[in-house]
């Protein structure tokens, strides 16, 4: 027997919520995705998928049917009927007495599907940015619920007057925002960092990848330093929920002249081709 | 309005027990503590309550009342009646609709006792453990419930047939246990990583280095290589639900005869007389 106390109140452990004993919660043992919908299409949903599945794979949560994950996140979406609508969905390890390497346990399976309000003033106006050192653990490619340093991030972000952090390493590089992929552009050369381990291989960035050339940029991956990133033309950051935003202020200092440039404007543009 | 489904069923998120928006689960946005009672007493509770105050302020969680989580504690903990119980409990930042730098959250408060098996047959014939890299986040002075990397750990030293992982950072030095501190000793002279930003102030560390003197034993706190640690004299790992665990194999080699060594046996005999 295990008792238990939840806020005030005392309640035998077997007879709480098995949320309440979630590896997602003891540990952050879990992964997730974050995906929307344009106008009542679903947006690049085989590729969340797709990194879903590796992620689990990583973490070495087996047994789970993603296809019947992805049926899952299609029927309940179109019960919603939002048109512009954010999926989240998460899988832990399970729920039990904690243990660290608990076995057996049964996956976890948590989708919220909440409608969509588009990012319409960000992307007019563009964001500020500051950077901040990257203390996160060393297997950022995977999309954990380990996600307090981001959070401390976005909070410290926030108390600046700020709309995204920007981590930095050890070394002086930028490796990406603290929810979202970090782009600069110099001239028509769009830079962006190589994929590693500390950086997830953002869904966005892939379909940037797809769009730059029609954009008239060329692409140059490589990585940058914060000193190099703010003399940049024009920044902007990718994020899943609001694809591309510009990015004006970086680390109080303008980019150019502090107005979302030509290049961000065509890459939004053609991303709106891309989802309609 | 937010639509939810947990395993197959459909539910509106407004419906959900709050754990299931906890960002405990979705950034593991907390703070926890493991503390245990011995015979009847609690041990160590103060310096648990106080290093568990630190943690909240680390990461910013306000308004939160530790000696009404002290109080809850304690009576909840007389309610067992478990005589050798394991206290575990955290905060979190609250629940709500998912979103990194939320403000305003009620902070979440959940308690769990159970009775505690001791490890007899650890402490007396020893544990093996192996060493891995540390993938940690940066502030792990923190004890926070981002913890995936040492879920991870504390499953390859199982398939290893080992009982414990132990942290080596970049810089080939360990670190500390996936879920203990570490300690070597060589000749008389008892030797452990001083406190770091990457190391957690383990409760019981703070009391081996009460009772290491009434040992025999010297102290050295300095940091040190697997190389080195495998040719100690004795190894033990130290974690509050067991105090001091003798290591006896490390990365498949025995350490001297493979059996608990002189002064680990001394110092679980003193760690016996501080709890009696």
């Amino acid at each position: 027997m295990q008792l238990a106390m939840v806020g005030d109140k005392l309640i035998e452990a077997d007879k709480l919520d098995l949320a309440y004993q979630d590896f997602g919660t003891y540990f952050g043992d879990g992964v997730y995705e974050v995906l929307r919908s344009y106008n009542g299409k679903l947006f690049a949903l085989d590729e969340h998928i797709a990194r879903f599945k590796r992620s689990l794979a990583e973490i070495e949560i087996e047994g789970v049917d993603v296809d019947d994950i992805k049926n899952k996140v299609v029927s309940t979406w179109k019960k919603t009927g939002f048109a512009n609508a954010k999926i989240y969905f998460h899988i832990t390890r399970g729920a039990g007495v904690r243990d660290h390497s608990a076995e057996g346990l049964t996956p976890r399976f948590l989708l919220i599907i909440s409608e969509l309000e588009e990012a319409t003033a960000q992307k007019q106006t563009g964001i500020s940015v500051i950077t901040t050192p990257d203390t996160r653990w060393k297997r950022c490619d995977i999309k954990s619920l380990n996600l307090l340093p981001n959070v401390l991030a976005k909070r410290k972000a926030h108390k600046a007057g700020c709309d995204e952090a920007i981590f930095v390493d050890d070394k002086g590089f930028v490796t990406e925002g603290s929810s979202s992929a970090f782009f600069t552009i110099f001239g028509d050369k769009l830079q962006t960092s190589p994929l590693a381990i500390n950086i997830l291989p953002s869904v966005t960035r892939l379909f940037v990848m797809k769009i730059y050339k029609n954009a008239g940029l060329e692409l140059m991956e490589k990585q940058i330093t914060p000193a190099e990133a703010v003399k940049a033309d024009e920044m902007f950051i990718a994020v899943s929920s609001k694809d591309i935003v510009p990015v004006v202020k970086f680390d109080g200092k303008l980019i150019a002249d502090g107005k979302p440039g030509k290049y961000a404007k065509k890459l939004m543009e053609e991303f709106k081709n891309l989802v309609k």
